[in-house]
């Protein structure tokens, strides 16, 4: 394709870099920024800007923060020696939104993935290796996805934590709350039958 | 969604401003950012200002460009008595690439759309019918989505050229090269058989 504006080539070649984003729907978006009011496109790229600029690491959990320590991690009703370990933001945030965690998180920034170049050092495995070294931590919990990648982090912090003198858990797996069992696949079926419940805890649950 | 970062949160809002990206995309594209270097966030948000801020219209079609008339206005070669209107610079690349138009544009800059709040005020309306107003050009082609926007377009602007003195036409409607009859609409395959070529020019187009 030709651009006739080297700008606008320019626009669409750097939208186009984001993931997903291909140069069509680049060339689409370079054109609503320019039927827009200046102001917008303005707004847009400052954000952006500070996005990069403002925005900070918690350095006791790892996650995105607009302090040293987030909110979480600060927050004194939190228990701080129950620890999740997960592998960004959204997991946090998606954790968060049920309501149900009391403890802090450790957030990994990625998983191990041979496949595009990240390992272990990639990580923000040091920060929770001396985290637990300190002995503090009651519980840790995996909740990595169940992934090639999720499978080989967790492997890897397992032996990383052979250490660790308090409980290892995993977020459980199993079938979905209002999936039929007749259409889930046989793994996590058969992960659900090993991993049974008590029936009384199981309807405590649902109230 | 709760996030614990109010640049992130600004970053996330501002992207999923832009048409067709929802807030679960604009986090993943926040996300992309933050671990990539400073400079790549720098240079997308340059090129967004730049675009806003250098990019001109051509101000003979209208088209995007980067000085007061786009190459194709200035190129000698082109037939400036043959003026193709178009909605937009896409539409502009993809006649391009043919390689098989001569004449010059028109760019719109949109359609009519009352559903959208676009009226003929908004378009780049007035500019056409001065330039038509002139007599210089020799034939109009409608280049228009075959949309209800398109032909509602197309008809405000027939009305509005009602003293134009040459020829007007429309790009021809009709089976795409490579497909099967069974399996085009009937209003397409209806309007082929109506406007159907003499079987020579059609050979010779083949070859």
């Amino acid at each position: 394709m030709e651009y006739s504006s080297k700008y606008l080539e320019k626009a669409v070649e750097e939208i186009s870099g984001l993931p997903g984003i291909g140069k069509k729907t680049a060339l689409r978006l370079a054109l609503h920024l320019l039927r827009e009011e200046e102001s917008a496109t303005q707004h847009l790229a400052q954000s952006l800007l500070d996005l990069k600029e403002k925005v900070k690491h918690c350095k006791s959990c790892g996650n995105i923060s607009d302090s040293q320590l987030c909110d979480i991690c600060a927050h004194p009703g939190r228990q701080k020696d129950l620890v999740c370990i997960v592998e960004d933001i959204r997991d946090v945030m998606a954790i968060e939104n049920t309501g149900q965690y009391k403890g802090i998180y450790h957030v990994l920034g990625g998983l191990i993935s041979p496949m595009d170049g990240i390992g272990p050092n990639d990580l923000n495995i040091e920060m929770l290796v001396n985290k637990v070294a300190e002995g503090q931590i009651h519980e840790l919990i995996f909740g990595l996805s169940t992934t090639m990648e999720g499978e080989t982090t967790a492997f890897y912090l397992f032996k990383r934590l052979a250490d660790f003198k308090g409980k290892l858990s995993a977020i459980a797996r199993g079938i979905a709350v209002g999936d039929q069992l007749e259409y889930a696949d046989e793994v996590t079926l058969a992960r659900s039958i090993v991993n049974r419940v008590p029936y009384e805890k199981s309807i405590e649950q649902n109230s």
